[in-house]
């Protein structure tokens, strides 16, 4: 099968459409029918999980109640067998969470006239380092003289953590 | 062709070899032999290329000289026709700039005992937003007394910017 022209609107399509159903929790269950019910693979935070009815179980486990979703980009490429492939680098707040950056992969196989995904692929951008990240701090000294020496006065400290992020 | 069931061992194999080659300036032209001559995609930044000798004229191109690379994750898919899904979390810091997150997703074909690389996409984890960043600020005030107010005798300012982002 030839590369697929449309690659860039069928991508876009695809993102737009996905996350609507994702997004919504009145919706959410509709994803099972983008997926392959044996052959689709999905590795969620690195868990990998094969056909709709453990990846349902899967998003059916999340537990947030309101999403922020910004979606920065999508990169689609053509696939040889009529697929796509699609990149979306987005940001993602989920209940009063801090937002944080994500990288969703899916491959789209074609299927009579439409489409299914036989791939997906989610990571927030979290690194090691983040589960305990260093954080700025200010301090605050008045010293005060004493003999040929100072002792401190004043003593004020504070973590710079901010609300939002 | 059935799943390959070496496919995350193929997928660490591979990611470890292509960034010996990446981040050495005196080996990035080898590159050029895990891509197709004319099939192979890469989106880079989200510019689309095809075929070996563009892709190998924009790696070129970059002009930074020193690279850090820190890999945080690794998610590997076998493919139904023998591939396999790749796709890289890390961290990048190119000569004094301060380090980004970055995602790379790689599908690599079988070709005969090995793999050339079908599809490449690269994208930094920066937002619209970073463009221009807020930053924390911290500032002291010493206030003096003057008959019923007080005026301002020390004002220390200081915007909350780390040699190590």
């Amino acid at each position: 099968m030839a590369l697929n022209p449309q690659y860039d609107a069928i991508g876009k399509g695809f993102v737009q459409q996905y996350y609507t159903l994702f997004d919504d929790p009145a919706q959410r269950a509709n994803l099972a029918n983008m997926y392959n019910v044996e052959s689709s693979f999905m590795t969620f935070e690195g868990v990998q999980l094969q056909g709709a009815v453990k990846i349902m179980e899967k998003l059916n486990s999340l537990t947030f109640q309101k999403i922020g979703r910004l979606i920065t980009s999508v990169d689609s490429q053509p696939m040889f067998d009529g697929g796509v492939l699609i990149n979306v680098l987005g940001r993602l707040q989920t209940d009063e969470d801090q937002p944080h950056a994500y990288f969703q992969t899916f491959v789209l196989k074609p299927i009579g006239n439409s489409f299914y995904v036989e791939h997906d692929m989610f990571r927030l951008a979290l690194h090691d380092c983040d589960d305990d990240p260093p954080h700025p701090y200010m301090q605050t000294f008045v010293l005060k003289p004493l003999g040929d020496s100072f002792f401190v006065q004043h003593d004020i400290f504070r973590l710079g953590i901010h609300d939002v992020a």
